[in-house]
Order: C-alpha cells, then structure tokens, then sequence
C-alpha cells in the first residue's frame, strides 16, 4: 500500500467516526439543508457598512492587482511578465518579494481610528490570499507567514487587538481556501480532488487555528471554486463553526465554500464580487467592492482616474442597503503598512457623510419599494425592528436644479412629515395625485456634499413588505 | 486670445525689440544696481499658478522631510536617527539609498498631463536639492546623479521634453547652491569662505551646464543663506543669464543668491517659504508652498490630516494673487516615479476650480484693494493691460448663509454689472451708503465647489493703483 | 472530538493495516533485529572516501557554523547575534536571508569534476539541514525550498544528475529528521511527542519523495536525537526503502534514527561527529568530518588555520581505514555556488595521492593489526576479497629522518616483498627478531607529499583476522 | 643587523644628509632630467617582496577581472554583460553595486599580520582604481568613497595604521590617474586634453591630499597612457613629491606618469604588468604580477587552475630578483573584507619560504651572472654592500633526481665553501673544468618545499659587476 493510499482509509474511518461521535448537543448537522436554518446574527444586518482590506506579500509589486502571481507566471507577454524582466533580475521569485513586505509603517491604531471614523462598523482582512502567505503566524505555513519572512509581526492578531481595543466595530477575516501554487493543492488537484492532503494538512488546520486564537466574527472564504464542498470539508467545518466554536454566536460568514455553493449557501451571499443587483434579494447579501476600480490590492502606479469618487462610494452604499445588502468597501494598505491617503481622504469622506445621514443606513430594512418611481436616483430605506416610530429614508443622489423633487414611492397623509437630516426644520411638500413635490432647503444649509437624505414619518405607506425572518 | 498665443506674440516681439535693441555690450553689470533694472519677462506675471516638484534621494526613505540627512545626522536623539536605526542596518548611509530610487513608473508625459489640468502655467523641479544629487547626468556630479546611481535615466530632461510637448506650460528648475555635506563646500566654509572650490568647480559649473543643456525659463535657486552673493558669484552668473544665455530673455529668477539678498534682489522675491504677506507687495513676489503641511518631500507615512484641503489651497491662490504674487504649488513624488494619488486629487480639484474661475486669476492685476473692507475672505483681482475692458474679480471664500453678500470695496455705479463666473447670468445687487448687497445665485447652480468669484464690470473704482512698471 | 485527535487513531489503525497487509515477499520487518540482519551494500565499503557537502541558506550568512539560525535565536550576547545587530536591520530574520541564496556560479558539472578528482567515490548533499529549506522543490516544503526561494533551481537534482554522468560516484542524501523551528515539530515535541503530524506530514512524505525521484544510494540521517524511531516511524520506512523502494538493493543508511538508536543500528554507524575510533570496531563505521575545523557549512571569515591541511587529512584517512571506518570529508559550497578553492585544493591534493597510493585504500579491509606497534604514525590495510594475492599496506605518515623504518607488525619470511607505492623498485629489507627495518627509497624518487604506502607481498601474517561478515 | 635596524641607520643618516645637503632652493626641477637624478631611496631595493591589493566596488560583482566595468559597458556581448543580464534587473547601474560593498569582516591587523607572516617587506594598495571609487574619504570623491557609500569606513588609512602599527612593512598606494567614465576626464580627453579640469580639479588634488594625510612611502601609479605627462602635470607633482612633501625622502615612485614615460623615467620601472625580463636590467624595475593568472581583483568563481602554485610563485620571485627586480605579489580582497584563504595560503608558504632562505632575497644585489649557465633553473643573487664577506647564492628550482647538481657559473677556488640554506652543515663539491658537481643533503633534511639555496662563500668570481649607482 502505497502511502497516499493510506490517506484514503484514514479519510473513510474519520467519517465513520464523526458520524458515531456526534453528540445531541449540537444544533446543526453537516448538511446545507441544516446549516441553512441558522439564523443570521443580527449584528450583520445592523452594520450595513464593513471595511474589506487586501494586504499580503502582493502589496510589495503592489502593481497590476493582487492576482500578480498568477498573473505573472500565467503569461509570459503580461503586463505583469514584462514589469518583472524589466525591474528585476532573472530568477527572481515571487516568494523572494516577501522580505520587503517590512510594515514598517503599521499602526494598528491609527488603522482603527481611520476605519472607526469612516463609520463601518466591521473589518474583514485577508488572513491568508490565493498566495497562501498567512498574516499570522499559522503553524500550518512555516517560512510563508509575516512573522517568519517580512514583517516579523502577527500583522492579523495586531489589527484584531486595535480593532476591539478602539470599540464599535467587528473584527472578521478573510481567508482563500485554495492557494495558487501550493504543491499539495495541486496533487490534490491532480488527482481530481480524490486526496485531500491540502485540506486536511493545510486549509482545515489553518481555518481551526484562525478562529481558537483569533475568534474573528466574519469568515469571508474565498477561493473556493475549483473543487466541491465535500473536498474542502466545509460542512464539517460549519458545523463544527456554528456548534462549538467560541464565535459560534457571533459569527457570520459568506457564501463561498465550493463549486456550486455561492449564493445558494451561507450567512450573507456575495454571489460575485462587486455584486449589485440593484433589486431586493431575498437573502442576505454583500456587496464588495473596492476604492480602485481595478485591484483590491494596493497598486503604486493607479491613477487618479481608476479610484471611485466619495458620490461614487455613497451611491453604491444607498443602492446596496436599499436592497438589502450589506457594502463591504475595500482597501489596500501599502507594504510599508499605511492605509494609502486617496484611501483615507474616501473613508474620512464616508465617515462624514454617515455621521449626518447613518439614521438612513445604520439598522434600518429595506423598504417595499427600492428606488423611487418618478425620479430616479432616489433609494429608499426604512427603520429597523428596534425603533418604536417608523420612519421611512430617501436617499437623494442628484439634487434638483430646481430645488423641489418629485417623488412616487412615499404615500402622504395630512399627518406626513418630511425633514432633510442634518436640516432639521420641516419641509414643505405638496402631494397631488400619485406624487409629492417637496421643496428642498436651501443648499447653502444642507450639512454634507455627496447625497441628501429625506425621511418621511408617518407616511401612508411605512411598512415594510420584507421581513428577514432568517436574522435572530 | 488665449494664454499661448500671448506667448507666442510676446516672443515674436521680443526678438523684435532685442534685434533692434541690442548693442555690442551687454546690457548688464554684475552689479545688483545693473541687474535690477532688468524687467521681469511678462509671462512670469501672467502665469500665477505653478507647480513646485520636489525630487530626489530624499524620497527613497520618504520619511520626515526632504531634510532628511540633515536632520538624520544631526541629532542621534531624532526621529530620523531612529527610523534609521530601527530599519536599517548600522552602518547605512544616505548614498547607500540611492540605488533604491528606481523611478519604474516615471512617466512624464502623465506628469505633463496631470499639471496641464491643474491649470498650472510654469513647472519648477528640483533639478538638486541641498543633498548634492543632480536628477539630471551633470558632468560635475559623478556618481552622484540620476544617470548614475537609481534611475538610470535623466529624469530633468525627460520631464523638460514632456512639459514642453504637451505646450502651455513653462519648464523651470530648482537649484541649491549649497550642499550640505559635499566636501569642496564644507572646506570653503571652513575657510571663512576665502577659498571658492565649491564655487568654481561644481555650483557654476552645473549652472552653466543646467541653463545651457535645458534651457529653462525658471531658476529658482536656494541654499545661499550661509554664504555672499560674492562667495557665490551669483551676480556674475546672473549678468551672464541676462546678457548672453539662451534663456536671456525670457528666464526669471527668484532672490536667493547670497546671504542678505532675498526679498532685496532677483526677478520676483520669495522672502521666506510659504511667504504670505497678506498685503500688496512693492515688487513681483511668489508664494512657494507645499499640499504636506509639513514636508516638500514626499512622506510615506504622512497622514490625511497632513495634506491641505482643496479649499485651503484655493484661499492661498486667491489671497496670493490678489497681493501681486504667484502660487507655486508644491508636489513630492515618489521613488517609484508616481504623482502621489492625494496630490494628483489636489491638482485636478485646482484645475476643475480654474477652467471655471481662470478668468479671475491668470493674466490680472492687483486691485488697489485687496481684500473687502468689510466681509473677510473676499479677495480681489483686475483684469490685466491686454484686456480692453477692465473688469474687477472678487473671491469669495465663504458663501454666506442668508444668500446675499454683503460689501466695501466695490464702488457700484449705475451701469455696474455683477456676474459669477461659471453662471452668467446678472445678479442682483443693492448699492446702499458704502457698501452693496449682492444676491447670489441659488447655489444648485454654481459651477464649482471650494471658492466663487464675482466679476464686477463698469465700476465706479476700476482703475488699479498698482503699475508693475518692472514688467516688460 | 478534536481536529488533532483524530489523527491518533488515524495512527493506531495504520499500524494494524500495516501488520496485516503485508505479505511475503518482504524481507524485512519494521522491527531493528530484522533490519539489522540486512547486510551492508558491498560498494560502500568498498568507497572508503566520499565527500559531504553542507550547503542551505545558512551559507548565506555563512558566518559562525551551519548552526547559526539556532545559536543567532538562543543567545542575545552571542557572536551570531552581536554579527546580526552589527549587519542587519532589526527584525531581519532568517528567512529573509533565503533570496540572497543566488546560486548563480552553481555548475554540478564542475563540481562533479572537482569530486572525480578527489578521489571519493561518493557524495553525500545535505537534502534539507535543521532549518527545514530543501534544496529540492520538494511538495511538502512549500516556500520554503532552493525552487521558489532564491536560486530558483533543484539543486539537488542538478548534482545527482551531474554526478551520474561523470560517473564512477555515488550519489546520496543527507537529510535531518527534524526541524528547529517547525511548528509543527514544536507542536509534536511540546506534546511529548504524542502527536506526529510533522512526522506524517513532511518528515516521512517527503522522505518518500526525495528516494522516489531522487533514488540516493545514500541516506545520511540526523537530527535524530530528541525523539525515538517511533516517533519518526524510522523502522517502517527503512523496511519500506530495504523491501519496496527502488533503491533497496544499493541504499546504504547510516545510525541517527531515534534516540538511543545512534552506533547500534543502521548500514553503518557515525557514532558521533568526527568519530575516529583509533582501534578496529566490530560493525561498519564511517568517520564524517570536515576540512574547516569549526564548521560543516562555509564560513566566510574562516583563517587559513582552521583549515585542517592535506597532512592532516591524509593522516585522517589512514587511520580511519586502518580500523574499518569511511571517511566521508565535508566542504561547504558558498551560496552563489562555487566549493570555496582552498576546498577545491584540499581534494585536488587528496586526489593526487590516491592516484598513487589508492590501491592501500579502495576495496581493502582492516589488517588483523591497525597500527604499527614499534613506530608510531604506520597505519596498516590489507587488500580486499576480490584480490587473488593479498598484500597488506603499511600507510607511513613521517618520513624517517635516517632514511629507514623500523616495524614491528609485519612477519617478514625469506620470500616476503616491499615495495613503496609510485616507486616500485623492491626496498631492501632487514628483519631481525620481533622487528624489520626497511630502507626507504631516496626521497627525491617518491611521487607524493603527505604520506607514503609501504606495500608488503608474502608477509608471514597476511591473513585478516576481521571478517566484515554483514557486507554482501 | 636585522632588515628594520638599517632602516634606522638609513633613516637617522638620512635626515642627516638632508639637514646639510638641502639648499635653499628645491633639490629638483620639474623636468625628467632633473627629477631623474634623485636616487633610489635604499628601503626599496633592499625590501624585494611586496604586497599588491586590488580592492574597490569591483570586488563587488568580482566577477572577470577589475575592468568589470570597462568590459560589461564596452561590448554587450561580453562575458560581463551576460553576467550582468542573467543576474541582475535591467539598469542596473555600476555605481548601484557600492552600497553592497561592507567590508564586514574587515579587520586590517588580521591583513597586517598576513602580510607580515609572507615576508614582505611593503604594501601597495589601491588607493583609487579607474572606477574612481576612492577607498579613503577624499574631499574630491564626493558620494564615491568608502566613508559615503558601502562601508563607511577609511579603507586606506586603517590598514595604513595597521601595518605601521605591526613594524617591519611600509605602506604604499596604487592610484589611477585617470577614470575611465570620469566625465571631467572625458570632457578633456574630447578635447585633445586641452583642457585639464580633471587633473586640477581631481587627480592632483586627491594625490596631495593621499600624500598628505597618509604619508605613502609608494606612489605606484597608472592609468597614465591615453595622455602625455604635460597633461597629468606629472612632472610637477613629482618635484612637489620629491621636495617638499612629507614623505620626500623615502617615497619610491614607479614609472607610469604619462604616454611614452613608462619604463624611461621614474624611481622603479615596471614597464609592463607581468614585466619579467629574465635578464639584468641597468634599471631598478619592479615585477608586479598576480597569483590569480586572470584578474588583480578577487574573482568568486575563478577555479584553483587559475591559481598559480607556490613553486611558480618562488620561481618568479628568484628569476626577478636575481634579474635586479622587486616582486610585488598582488592579492584580491573580496568585498566583506577577507582575504581570501587561496591567497593566505599563498602568502603563509612564501613567508615559509623566506624564513629559510630570505637571506638570499632580501638586501641582496644581482650577481653578474643571473642563471646557471649548465643547469637550467639555478638563479644567482649576491649580499648586498652592506655585509662585509659577500656571498653568492644559488636558488635551485629543480632538485636533481642524482641529488648530485652541476653548475658553470660559480668559481670554485681551494678555500670556496658551499651550503644549504636551513641545512647547514657544508656539501661536497667537485670542481673539474668549467663546472662543479655538488652533492645536494639528503632531501629529508632539507627545511623547506618548492626550492632550495646553496651558499656559495669565498667563490673565484664573488665581486658583481652590476653596481646600482642610482641607489642611494
């Protein structure tokens, strides 16, 4: 018997063994049908707006997008092939990158005070990309991980601390099931998916280690895609998540666990990135997206052009939570550990915009109408659960030239109330037929740039239709 | 007529009246009495706006400020001594970084590209800043230069050839005359500069060798303040600009020449660095500042919180201008070759602000008042001697609340017109006593954010106080 | 039941399976007294000399020893530490130092060369030391191998191919059964050794794989010593490379198996490093040492008298051969690859004088006396099995001053022949009681430095009392 | 009288000389005739054996030879070139490769001590090659030395202390006149070196300020040819040198001061690298050469087959002294500041050597014959004028397999007596005709390796007829 043929056995008795082991204390079996009644901590819903970070050995080209290994060794005529036989010598390996990844700059504080400021209200770092440098130090990647080769620092553990220590926010990670280039993978891989040397060896001891030292409240998985839930263990995993972990209250996590399985499974659908279907989902989703239209990673050389303006950003955020979807926005720190300024000056810009108008985000529900039906440009939100008077958001991307807008969706009564947060003072509206004109203030007192939110109270029409029963 | 034809009028007359006026002997001593009798070359005065580049070694550690070295060396107990010793082995040297500015993505036709929007009209680069490195291959600076060591290319004359492809622009350079650690220099000095080594072979030398291989328009030149104008022999080399140079008509050079010289002596005056008198000044003077408050050099690590606002900059050029000076706008790239993301932001926000409010700015004249007498942070200019019709310009750096401004110095008569550039249409206006009442206009209409300018035509007190009678 | 619990009965079946599955055709028993009767490859005890090669990213630093990653880690005050303080920024670590490791004058051919000229008959490359980095682009050392960090290459294959086609040596591995600081090690071991995931997955898979796609006829195994064989599971995979694997009729292995297990099993035993024993031992033996005094791994600051000279080495050989051992000599290659030329020298010498005197090495077994009992410094060998005449050599390591030797071992009888290496001539001989005194030739006809053989035909006591019974 | 008493004597008297000898007027014009007149200062005829060292940014890539940057830039299809490409990104620079330059292993006592133990007698290192790369921290080198890029430490003056401070050697500089991409240089040389800004502002200069601060009794200079002495102001430095320096009357000069001078004028001519006559020479001459056969820099991967042997070191040491020639051996430091142990080897058996047998090498003269007329490989010296019984010696390069040596040159009378150096005790001789037949002492008596000398006292033919008249 040849010793990968052992592996085999091993695998078959260890199923034999969970399935005899199993206690009736757990609620969830390995199986979607009962992963799937767990409901989705209500925190999630209530955050709306999270701070995605992609940092890795990637941020030292720091060129093209944060796929360069790929990239790089996928094409000899890339841009990415061209950029190194231009810049560095012969030979040069992507893992001969990782000792200038030194962070020298990193402050998880200063990180903490950015993103508390920009209003998200969780942060979900890439623990470990597609290149399989962990930015902790696993036990499970001896010589690939930012404490052995670059930063010589738990770059991860670090921002958990800042994160919690600064208050108000969720620490969460992301993490690649896959890596690109790791042999065992590829055996794997070879073979069909029949071994699962990396799964057992390297993903699945890795993800355990991620969550008893780190107890993070997001597992973005990622880099699912090649192979089936049943080769990457996931249910098992899930399970094991949602019954004993320390999170297991807490925690929330995507939809990306095997071929087949996105947008059909999990806590929150990501579906695709940069998801925004502009329609009410009837699960709970995320977009994410990032500052950079083109990478996730950090690039040096992007221009001005290729970064989202701050009403880009704000559109996207009324847009997504009209849906019912939460904005994961995303960053790429530098490899000498700062948060790029273009960056900051976006998030600071989020941040003053939700200090004013975060009552139209911050827990509220998707409303029965999305986007208003006149004019367009106008989405709508609606208070949550906890509020005992219900108000009803328009979120206003274009303001009029005229100073008066035009609205479809809110149904006035006599009793009908509308004010411009940040404003204060009533406005004066004029329902006729199925539309209310509303006058707008003068601009001069409006308190941001951007977008402008309404609410209405005590509309004829505040309820919602939508009830996301599946949140506890 | 647009601002480049201007030039090209004003270079055909010039050859015109030097053809006719010039005589066998040069015109200038080197006498300052001589030399300050020459007028300043109209194009300076019509510019206003320029861009400062601040570009060498000092931006590979890109740490503190440009005075890094200085500074490093200076004191063991300094910020910088301990960067260094935290992040580099003992032993390092400042010459040592200079194989790390690679310069990769040093493109200056995107530079040309990004200071054209801005609306700049003049470039100043570091051609060498006081750490001795010349970015250009000068025979005086072996080994010590950008062809040398890092780049490996002449990166003042790629951007001169860039700046001046792309047209509209004028190239001009910075210069240090003396180097901090540069020996020759340092055994001048300690001679009580009676020996000129320094002088003779290497500050002269790579003056002559700048002007005569790169022709700018702009010298710009610092590091005088330890040593004379005689030590330098900065009058004889101004006599030899003025008189026989390539650029003898149309450079312009500020006043740092020699230890008492500045803000006595040169084609415009810089006094001080971020000089900012606030008042009309007697004579030509530029106001040299930088987006980083706190550095000229590029900083990786400078937070958001660092960098100007578009608004501050744009009160900077209004107040500068309206005093009779010119902005020079500073930007650090980095080692890589890139605009930073934050200045290239900066600079489109100014050219976005002048393609609507130009008008008001390039090509003036001050007003006999400045600012109004009675609403603070309304800022005045006049249209220059080449307009027919001369019209007033006043920048309003807050817009008031109620709508309407309210003010002093603007003499209404009753054929007066009032307009806001990028609107047009007239405004109302209710001249009372010695002050007016303006109404502006709804502000959904305004072209621009950050400043407005209102052009008053037909005043009662048009008429400039102020005759720039040094400027040709 | 936890992740890591489940890998214990994983274990405990695989033995039973293993037990039960296997079937006849195995010779050999996991068990040490069945291994133990496996005799000893017949061409390496033949070999007498090879050569050890120590090279891994310690020759990076190559400063203090091979041990330099643990001994920099273990003393702040040490000479390694003080030697990193003094070269290195803060926070380098030893990985960092692995794309350095450039490899690039790295010819096996030449190598190969230098090797066939030595003399030895076998090459024994150290696979992977205590730091864990394969020289090999082995699948369970991802990142962390001579293929993706720094030389980019497989530089073992390289040299076993090399090796193979100058022909006339024997390839072979060292390979260190632990790792320093290998998590997974660390885990095992602060365990007690009661888990074995680094045992299972890399220490044994990619032991597998290095015979598998390398086939060494040499596996020289160390870092043996905190743990038992059955930790390392050493007795199963030595019945699986003696029974199944391809190199199981040629594979010799040394001793370091376990603890405990050092100089009692194994092909032939090492004992200790630079075992030299002096008297004849009862079981194959090999003496490793290496020409620079202090370290197997090159140091770049070693004087010239921490290397041992030829003499000295010669003088090694002699006795080591004399009393039953190999001589297996260490260089230790730079990282970019060259075998330092005082190494190339110290072989080049030793190759000279076993063009000469090889005959009383190669192929010959102890005489029933090792060394002279009269005069010192006479190291004796007699001729192997396949010789029809045997002769017995009596290898002298001083030059007598008079010219003649006196002996005490050799039985002369009327018909009994000396003769000296590379002279050939018969000496004259004089035997009078328990002594015979030779006349050395002139010493201007000798053809060799160092030493010189005495070659003896027809002695009265040519017969080996020692019988190398386990070698087939 | 031991070597460093008569440097006393020479030393004391020498000032007396020149206390009384030196007129008012300087001893020496600017003209070959004039500079020509000076003797040789004794020190250097009487010391025989020097120590060359080629160390610079060369020994950086230390790959080819010195010229590494001459070759790599002149031919894109060299050896150099291909190195560079293969190992290094595109535009890199040669200046790009000092920082890497550090020297860390330098210890100049432990070099002191080396050199000590080879017996030489002087020191010549490269104060400067044609890189231009200074290894003290000239004042005219700026950004190019040793104390501003890569080791940050005065090479020169700290081995110049060191072999001060360890007695018995005196120190000397190379030092290149011109550099090969000075663009100073250039600039004169597309000139027609009519103009001279590089030898006023640079070679004169930093060649004052060597002399001044680090008083070198040798001033070995070269990279004199492409121009005439008029241009180097060779002539001028030299009567500077010779009559008012600091080192006045002990400094030796060789012979390359501009195109057509070599081997005409000078303290000591060497002609050409390698100069090696075989036969006497009315001119005291030097034979500098190197034990790398390839490169005067260290090359990494120059195998021992480039290495010349230790008897053909000796060898040439013999014919060049008995030629009226010093021997300057050189050595190549690599760029962590060893020497490597090739060379120390080298240097430790010659220091062997001449412990037995430096009497017949140091403060000898050329005896009238130079080699044996009979036997091939027998070279002559005779002692020097200051030993009152003059005695000739015979260094035999070959030792006679008879034991038995026949040689034409030395008369034997009645009373002549013959011995080994290190043997002692007197060989027997038979005189018949023209040649004498001397037994040579049993080879194992004798003290050293690589060749032997017979002292030939009270011979027919002792007086020389070679009388160096122009040493002092």
């Amino acid at each position: 018997m040849a010793w990968f043929e052992f592996r085999i056995v091993f695998l078959a008795s260890l199923t034999f063994v969970l399935a005899d082991g199993k206690n009736v204390t757990n609620k969830y079996d390995p199986t979607w049908p009962s992963l799937d009644t767990r409901p989705l901590p209500k925190w999630y819903d209530d955050a709306k707006f999270g701070i995605f970070i992609h940092w890795g050995v990637f941020s030292v080209p720091s060129f093209g997008s944060e796929w360069f290994w790929k990239n790089w060794r996928g094409s000899a005529s890339s841009i990415y092939a061209k950029y190194m036989s231009k810049n560095y010598r012969p030979g040069f390996t992507y893992q001969d990158f990782a000792p200038d990844f030194k962070a020298e700059f990193y402050n998880p504080d200063d990180w903490a005070e950015i993103f508390k400021n920009s209003g998200a209200k969780y942060i979900v770092l890439t623990s470990k990309h597609h290149e399989g440098y962990t930015l902790w130090p696993s036990k499970y990647s001896f010589s690939w991980n930012a404490m052995d080769v670059g930063p010589r620092r738990d770059l991860l553990g670090d921002l958990a601390a800042a994160i919690r220590k600064k208050g108000g926010m969720v620490f969460g990670v992301y993490h690649s099931l896959y890596e690109w280039f790791n042999p065992l993978y590829l055996k794997d891989k070879s073979s069909g998916y029949k071994t699962q040397d990396f799964v057992t060896q390297k993903t699945i001891p890795e993800l355990y280690e991620l969550v008893q030292n780190y107890k993070p409240d997001v597992i973005w998985s990622d880099g699912d895609w090649e192979a089936s839930d049943t080769y990457w263990t996931s249910k098992e995993f899930l399970a094991w998540l949602y019954n004993e972990s320390p999170v297991k209250n807490t925690v929330v996590v995507n939809d990306r666990w095997g071929k087949g399985v996105t947008c059909k499974h999990g806590d929150f659908y990501t579906c695709s990135d940069r998801y925004d279907p502009g329609v009410l989902q009837p699960h709970k989703w995320e977009n994410c997206m990032t500052i950079d239209k083109q990478s996730w990673g950090y690039r040096r050389n992007a221009p001005l052009k290729d970064y989202l303006t701050t009403r880009e950003l704000i559109k996207e955020l009324a847009r997504t939570v009209s849906c019912g979807g939460n904005l994961l926005l995303n960053v790429g720190p530098s490899k000498d550990g700062m948060i790029p300024t273009i960056f900051e000056e976006r998030l600071t810009d989020m941040g003053k915009w939700l200090t004013v108008n975060g009552e139209a985000i911050y827990s509220t529900k998707p409303w029965h109408i999305q986007n208003d039906t006149v004019t367009s440009g106008v989405w709508y939100t609606q208070s949550g659960d906890n509020v005992v008077q219900k108000s009803v958001y328009g979120i206003i991307l274009n303001w009029p030239k005229s100073g008066a807008i035009t609205l479809g969706a809110p149904k006035f009564k006599q009793t009908s109330v509308v004010t411009m947060l940040g404003v204060g003072k009533p406005l004066q509206w004029n329902a006729s037929g199925k539309t209310v004109i509303i006058n707008l203030p003068d601009k001069t007192l409006v308190a941001t740039d951007w977008a402008w939110v309404l609410k209405f109270s005590d509309l004829a029409n505040s309820v919602s239709s939508w009830d996301s029963d599946d949140v506890e």
